[in-house]
C-alpha cells in the first residue's frame, strides 16, 4: 500500500494501486467527494466514496475541518480539474469537526474578509490563500539561503537582544527581566539597570547591520536573516512592529557591487519561486484578479502576478542617481499640477511614498535603483562622497511595495566617521567595538537591508503585510 | 587577470597566471612571506614579495590585521603545507592596523585565552577557531534548512513577542516600550498594560511549539529555527539567556515517527558538515587535541572530534525507556557507590545531567533516545500512555552534551488536555487558540525542540556555549 501526501499522489501514475492518505475534509459534496487537503499543495485530492456502503453516522462526521484517513484505489479521474482521484474502501475520522462550531470559525465555507482571518490568524493557514501564501514564503526564505550559501556567504545571527541603540532607526522596545509594577530605582530616581538581568539597559534590535559588518570584516562576506523591531506606533499596511531582515555584508564590495549583488540576489529568489510554487502563484494570481475586479479601474495591477514577477526577474533594474529623480519629479505632472502631498521643490528634499511610486509606476515603469542621497537625510554610517554632500546610499523601489530595500557603501574612514557621529552626538564609547573595525584593517564594505515581509507581499500580492507572516505583531494586537 | 577568493586560488592551478586578491594579513615573515587570509577558509594564502623592490615604508605597513590588495601571479608552492602561492608584483595597504594598538587586542599574534576572546566578540572572528566555528555553524544552519526543505516542510516564523506565557519552559524576558522610570499603574496599584504598545502584558518567546502545532494542523509538516530566549540565572557553559532553537512538528506522525525524524535529521546536518566542512572540522579537531593534552587523561575525549561525528552518523541511537533507564541506573557503580550528586532510589525521579551522562558516556557508549517519562516532570501538552502515569515524550542524549532534543507526541484528545491544564491551574482562556485545534480536525501529531548552539556546540569541539554564537547574551553581558 503507498502511503503518500496529497501533492505525491495528484502526480502518481500508480493506477489501481491500493493507497492511503491522511488530511482534512476541505468539501463534502453529494454525500460522495470528498475534496481532502493536507498542507503539502494548493490542490485537493478527491475521495470519492460509495455512500450506500457507508454508514450513515460515518457519513455525518465527514464535515468540512475533520481529519480523516482514506484507503482506496488511486484512479484516472474523469472529472474535470484533475488527474487522480481516490475511490475509496474505507474512511476513518481521526478527529471530528463539529458543524456548528465550525460555523462560528472562519473554516466555515463561505467567505470571509482578511480582517476576519487575521483574528483567527491560528486557523487561516487552512484556507487556500493563507496556506499558498504561507508555502511560497518559506521557498522564499530557502531561496533567501539558497542564493547567500552558493555563492560562499557565511551565515551570521546578529544578537536580538542588544545593549546598543546607536543606529537611531527607530524607537526601540525595552527587553528587562524587572517586575514592571516596581522598577528598581536609583536615589535620583533614574532606573536602576545593574540590578536588570544585563546589568543595563537593553532593547530589541533595529537591525544587525553594525553587528554583521565586525563579522564581514573577517569571515569576507556575510548575512543575516532574523527578526527585527521597531516600536513605532504605524497602523500601515506596509509597517509590522516584529519582521524578518535580511542584511547582506561584503567586505571589498562597493557601491556598484552592493547594487549589482541586491539585484542579482532579487532575481534569484523570484525566479526560485516562479519555478517552485507555480500551483500557490496561480492560485494567488486569480486570487488578485478576482480582488481586482472590485476596485476603481485606474487601481487594478497593470499585470497579473506572475508577469510581475517575470517582468523583474527577466528586465535590469533602472539606476538613477537621486540628483536625476530629483529633475524628474520637479518636472513631473504630478509636481507641477500639485497633485503631490509633498511638493518637490529643492534638491535635499526626502522622497516621500508618492514620488518613489511615481518614478517606478509611471515614469520608468521598472524597479528603480536610486543612490548618491544627500547625507543629512541617511544615517551616520554611509559614505560621503567627494561632493561633501552625498552618500553612496542606495534604495531600490518596486511597484505597488516602494522601498524594499536599503543600502549603502560604509564609511571605512576612521576619521570621517568619527567627525560625522560628533556631528550626530552619537557617543563614541557607546560604539567603541565599531570603531574598532576601522582601526584594524578598515576595508571599502557595503551592505543592504531587505524587509523579507515586504519581499512576501511583493510576490504573493498581498496587500497588507499583516497577511505575510504567521502571527503579525502591530499596535495593540500581540495575540497567540 | 584573475580576481579570487583565499579559498578558490588555493585550490586553482591555473599557474603562471596573474591574479588579485585582497584579505587580511595574518602574519609575515622575514619581510617577505605574507600569510594572507579574507574569511574564506581556515587556510592562509602565501603571499611572497620581493623586498629588495619594496619600498621601506610599505614593508613597515605590512603588518599582522592590516587590509592589503595583493596583485602577482599564481606559482606552485615549493614549501610544505600549501599547494600554490602568490609571487607578489605589487601590495596595496587598503587598511592600515598600528602594531602598538593591535597589541593591546586579540588579533595580536599569541594565545589568548577563550575568556579574553569573549570580551572582544568583535574581533574574535578574525581568529583562526572562530572563523572555523563560525563558518561550520553557518553550514549546519543551512543542512538544517536543506533537510526540511528536501522533505517537503514548510518554514513557519512563529513570534518572537509573544502575549501567552502558558509554555512555562522558564522565566521570560519582559517586552515593553514604556519608560521603566514611570511605569503607569492602575489605582490598585498593578501596571496598567492598556497603555503599553500591545495593550497587554509581552514577553519573548521561549518556544514556538504552540503556535507552530497551530500550522501543522494546517500544512501537515513545519519547522520553525528562530530566536528564543530564557530569562533563567544560569551562568553554565551549557546555557544562554538568547539561542536559536529548531522545532518541527508534523501531523499524523506518532512518537516512533518523531524519533525516527530527529535520528535521521540529526546525522544528515553532521554527514553535511562532515563533507563540506572538511578543512575548518580537521582545525578544530587538532584544536581539541591541544586543549586535551592539558587536561587530566580521565577527562579526555575518548574520541577525535571527526571520529565522533561520523560515529553519529554511522550508529543507530539506543531507545530505552525511562523506566529502562531507572533500572540502569539504580543498578549503576555510581549509584550503589553514590558517587552520583542524586541517588537514584525510585521510579519518578528527574534524571540529571550526571545520569544522562552516564548512560551515554558509560552504559551505552552512543547517542541514546529516552522515552515515556513520568507524566509528573514533563510539559502539559504531552500525549498521555494508556498506563495514565507516562507520557510520549522523547529526550535526545549526547555524549558531552547531554539533552540535545526534546520532544514529545502532542495530546491530541481536548478532553484530556483540558483536563490536564486544569490540574496544572492553566487558563483555558489564554490558551483558546490551541485548544481550538484540537476541536477542528485534532490528529495524532508530534514535535520536538533542538537548541541548536547546542548542535553546534557537539560538531565543533568547543566547550562553553558562549563560543558557538556570534554575541553571546547571558546575565550580566549584552556587549556589543
Amino acid at each position: 500500500m503507498i502511503k503518500g501526501k496529497v501533492a505525491e499522489l495528484l502526480v502518481s501514475t500508480q493506477y489501481l494501486q491500493e493507497v492511503q492518505v491522511k488530511g482534512w475534509v476541505r468539501s463534502f459534496r453529494s454525500n460522495r467527494f470528498i475534496a481532502l487537503n493536507d498542507g503539502s499543495t494548493i490542490n485537493n485530492l478527491q475521495c470519492v466514496i460509495d455512500f450506500e456502503k457507508t454508514p450513515e453516522d460515518l457519513l455525518k462526521r465527514i464535515t468540512v475541518g475533520a481529519a480523516i484517513k482514506v484507503t482506496g484505489t488511486l484512479h484516472e479521474s474523469l472529472g474535470s480539474g484533475q488527474k487522480v482521484e481516490i475511490q475509496a474502501t474505507s474512511v476513518e475520522i481521526l478527529g471530528d469537526a463539529d458543524p456548528e462550531e465550525v460555523k462560528l470559525t472562519i473554516l466555515s465555507p463561505k467567505r470571509h474578509s482578511l480582517e476576519k482571518l487575521r483574528e483567527q490568524a491560528h486557523l487561516r493557514v487552512r484556507t487556500n490563500t493563507f496556506g499558498a501564501v504561507m508555502r511560497v514564503r518559506s521557498k522564499l526564505s530557502y531561496a533567501v539561503h539558497s542564493y547567500f550559501q552558493q555563492n560562499n556567504f557565511h551565515y551570521v545571527n546578529t544578537p536580538i537582544i542588544t545593549g546598543s541603540d546607536a543606529e537611531g532607526a527607530g524607537e526601540m522596545f525595552k527587553v528587562t527581566s524587572f517586575d514592571l509594577k516596581d522598577v528598581p530605582k536609583n536615589e535620583d530616581g533614574s532606573v536602576n539597570y545593574k540590578e536588570d538581568f544585563f546589568g543595563k539597559e537593553t532593547n530589541l534590535t533595529v537591525s544587525g547591520q553594525l553587528e554583521g559588518e565586525t563579522y564581514a570584516l573577517g569571515l569576507g562576506q556575510i548575512y543575516t536573516f532574523g527578526p527585527t523591531f521597531r516600536a513605532e506606533n504605524s497602523n500601515t499596511s506596509r509597517h509590522l512592529a516584529e519582521f524578518w531582515m535580511i542584511e547582506p555584508e561584503v567586505a571589498f564590495c562597493d557601491l556598484d557591487g552592493n547594487m549589482d549583488l541586491a539585484e542579482e540576489f532579487i532575481k534569484y529568489v523570484l525566479k526560485y519561486v516562479l519555478d517552485n510554487c507555480k500551483d500557490d502563484l496561480a492560485f494567488l494570481e486569480e486570487r488578485l484578479v478576482g480582488e481586482d475586479k472590485s476596485k476603481p479601474e485606474s487601481e487594478r495591477s497593470p499585470m497579473t502576478l506572475i508577469d510581475k514577477l517575470r517582468f523583474v526577474v527577466d528586465n535590469n533594474f533602472k539606476r538613477v542617481s537621486y540628483t536625476e529623480a530629483i529633475e524628474i519629479l520637479k518636472n513631473s505632472k504630478p509636481n507641477k499640477k500639485k497633485k503631490f502631498n509633498y511638493i518637490i521643490e529643492d534638491w535635499g528634499a526626502d522622497l516621500q511614498s508618492e514620488h518613489e511610486r511615481y518614478l517606478v509606476e509611471k515614469h520608468f515603469k521598472c524597479p528603480v535603483i536610486l543612490f548618491d542621497y544627500p547625507a543629512d537625510i541617511k544615517a551616520f554610517y554611509m559614505r560621503l562622497n567627494e561632493d561633501g554632500k552625498t552618500v553612496r546610499a542606495m534604495d531600490i523601489l518596486f511597484p505597488g511595495i516602494g522601498e524594499i530595500v536599503g543600502g549603502s557603501q560604509r564609511e571605512e574612514r576612521l576619521d570621517v566617521l568619527k567627525k560625522k557621529m560628533a556631528e550626530l552626538g552619537i557617543d563614541e564609547e557607546e560604539l567603541w567595538w565599531y570603531l574598532d573595525t576601522r582601526k584594524f584593517g578598515t576595508c571599502v564594505h557595503s551592505g543592504f537591508g531587505l524587509g523579507f515581509e515586504r519581499l512576501v507581499q511583493f510576490t504573493t500580492g498581498m496587500s497588507n503585510i499583516r497577511d505575510v507572516i504567521a502571527f503579525p505583531r502591530t499596535p495593540l494586537n500581540a495575540e497567540f
